[in-house]
């Protein structure tokens, strides 16, 4: 089955907007083992729409659409459909409906304005979106086409609940693909090509930098589902070996969640102490569901002042070691976690630049603590780059440290 | 003068990245006054980029590719090139001999692979590339194309060394465009709209909802340089004046790096005491460079004995109306700005989600107080959407608010 993407708008032809739409129908669309074989963009023009819808519908067997079902006069996806196929354009009754019925749910106005989502070519079949208005499929000439809205969070809703099982439906029975994503964090690219270089099996594997992470995709194709499910299973088993405690996560897993998991595994509390993560850590931590459960709190400290009267880092300490020091991170992690009264705490204290760098201590070298009941580690770092990629590396660096260590009790 | 831009890669077709290229050249492009009409996205296969190539080659002036010229076998757009336009495919002495002399200076082993690239289609003319190796031009039925490579650094360089001068020197004396982004934060797009509706003048102005701030691009077009930048001017001044406080910024400008543009102004320091934002207005504020001039401190205080012992919020209070209330947020502003003697302090308090809601206090009920030396406002809200959404929100109107205070001082 072979796919086409467009996405419809000024915004993206223009480059005011980079397409993430496209790449996360594509890469829904691929996981399911159906080929996307171009994505086009176009801006909001009739012609230019109806131009490629037909142009598209002439080589895929699905095209997926977004953008330009609004209500605003430079919404014109809908009409240029019609005109693509020669259908007539015309209010939906029962498309109507549902919409008044949703603004009334939602408290709003129902305009004129609003009326005009409701014009849709002739055959057109609503779609249910659960979050939004707009979305309709079509069928032409033995071809699917589905509309989608180009708000990224409707257009993820509308492909869970309608596209991705209308493309399971379709592609039964045909090659059984099954992907997962393997979420790696520790060595370089070339450190884990190298760890996995003995691997052996029938299946593909791509690398996907994803700083500061490196997530690896492992595709496995074959005839049969259950000996695909089975060969997927033993590829990512032995990919786990290979990699050990560098793989955190698979899929959806992201590295605070499961950090979150291990502390409710254990029933251990944490909290954080950041100067130069300034509060990244802790968000997200929080970024988490339920993890007022195991967080309970964290301080960031960018004075002296702070650090001393906060955490108790002793002024003796900040004067002989300064603040960006060993010493001053593990007086945080104690200071935090007693604060706190939590099991663990953590600690970062660096220079994130672009300024306040010296020969001695400079952009980019980080000291992370980790304390515990009875010791506390504190690791020394010079990372590269500007001062939002050097507060996400500190604050990925943080999470993965008590992660290695939960992994250790 | 009609643009269309390619991108090739199965990385792009999968889905497995987002298309930045695309969007840099899109706006390297319009920023210049040129326009595009499609952008095309095709895997690694010679015959789906030859066909793009000839089909965009039909349709505009000029074609960008960019992706395919490495030197591993999957990178197959200059031989694609030559299929497309009937041309031998063949070693560029002079280009081999370049990319011979790069290898030596960056201290590199120079392999067969590394030899491929210099095989270009005939009549192509490489590009100077000052921080990679690949790039061609080429000329074809007056049409033409450029070929960059697909590291986004590379192309930037190219773009700004070589594409640009390309098409000043095109569109010179042709129509002069000057565009900027407008950025808001305070009303909704029909509000805004109804601020709007009475400016005359001839210009386009486009919405990009940029949650949770709207953007606007104004874009004015004309014969004359002078004429056209004078009236951006005069169409932002009046923009400006309709849409008053709820205007934050321009370009690059951020709300957070705005506040610390104003607390630096006024010699005013700040911190935040943070509940359900759970570090995320720290976070932002600590983004800017030299935000440790006016940032002194924040905590996260997310169970009741932190926001007590830390803030000193009175047990009373926390019993009385509950840690989600007016008078807690009012007291946690308060015990931050007390604990960092800061001339300002922020807190938040709020239910984030998903759990965690009651009937009397439902999910993204959220409090945001501002402390000074004889006030403190509380205001309240009720955010809608997941927890990251209600914590973006959260932490946006956190900091407008103190935006809006400096800006009455």
């Amino acid at each position: 089955m072979k796919v086409e993407i467009i996405t419809v708008g000024d915004e993206v032809i223009f480059g005011h907007i980079v397409d993430t739409n496209a790449a996360f129908l594509a890469n829904a669309v691929y996981s399911l083992g159906a080929k996307v074989t171009r994505i086009i963009s176009v801006g909001d023009d009739v012609a230019a729409i109806s131009e490629v819808l037909r142009e598209a519908t002439s080589r895929a067997d699905l095209i997926i659409v977004t953008g330009g079902l609004g209500s605003t006069p430079d919404d014109l996806t809908s009409q240029a459909a019609a005109q693509a196929f020669g259908r007539r354009f015309a209010l939906h009754k029962g498309y109507l409906e549902s919409i008044r019925e949703k603004f009334q749910g939602w408290d709003l106005k129902f305009t004129p304005s609003s009326e005009r989502q409701a014009m849709l070519p002739e055959g057109a079949q609503p779609l249910p979106n659960p979050i939004g208005i707009c979305g309709f499929k079509l069928e032409e000439a033995g071809k699917t086409l589905f509309f989608l809205p180009g708000v990224p969070r409707e257009v993820e809703k509308i492909t869970e609940g309608v596209l991705l099982p209308f493309l399971r439906e379709r592609i039964r029975g045909k090659e059984v693909i099954r992907a997962s994503l393997l979420k790696i964090f520790g060595p370089t690219e070339t450190g884990v090509k190298e760890l996995l270089q003995d691997l052996e099996g029938d299946y593909e594997l791509a690398y996907l930098p994803s700083f500061p992470e490196i997530h690896l995709r492992l595709v496995v194709r074959g005839a049969d589902e259950a000996d695909v499910e089975a060969r997927k299973k033993r590829y990512e088993e032995g990919i786990r070996k290979k990699l050990g405690i560098h793989l955190f996560g698979k899929d959806d897993e992201v590295l605070e969640g499961v950090v979150g998991e291990l502390l409710k595994e254990k029933g251990m509390t944490i909290s954080v102490a950041e100067s130069c993560t300034g509060g990244l850590v802790a968000h997200r931590i929080t970024e988490i569901p339920g993890s007022s459960d195991y967080f309970l709190g964290g301080v960031v400290v960018y004075s002296n002042q702070a650090k001393e009267e906060l955490l108790g880092v002793p002024r003796h300490i900040l004067e002989r070691f300064g603040p960006v020091s060993r010493q001053t991170a593990e007086f945080m992690a104690r200071g935090v976690r007693r604060l706190n009264r939590t099991t663990l705490a953590l600690a970062t204290t660096g220079i994130a630049g672009p300024t306040g760098g010296t020969p001695e201590t400079p952009v980019g070298r980080v000291f992370i603590a980790l304390a515990a009941q009875d010791e506390v580690k504190v690791r020394k770092y010079d990372f590269f780059g500007d001062r939002h990629q050097i507060k996400l590396m500190a604050s990925e660096v943080t999470l993965d440290m008590v992660r290695r260590y939960l992994l250790t009790l």
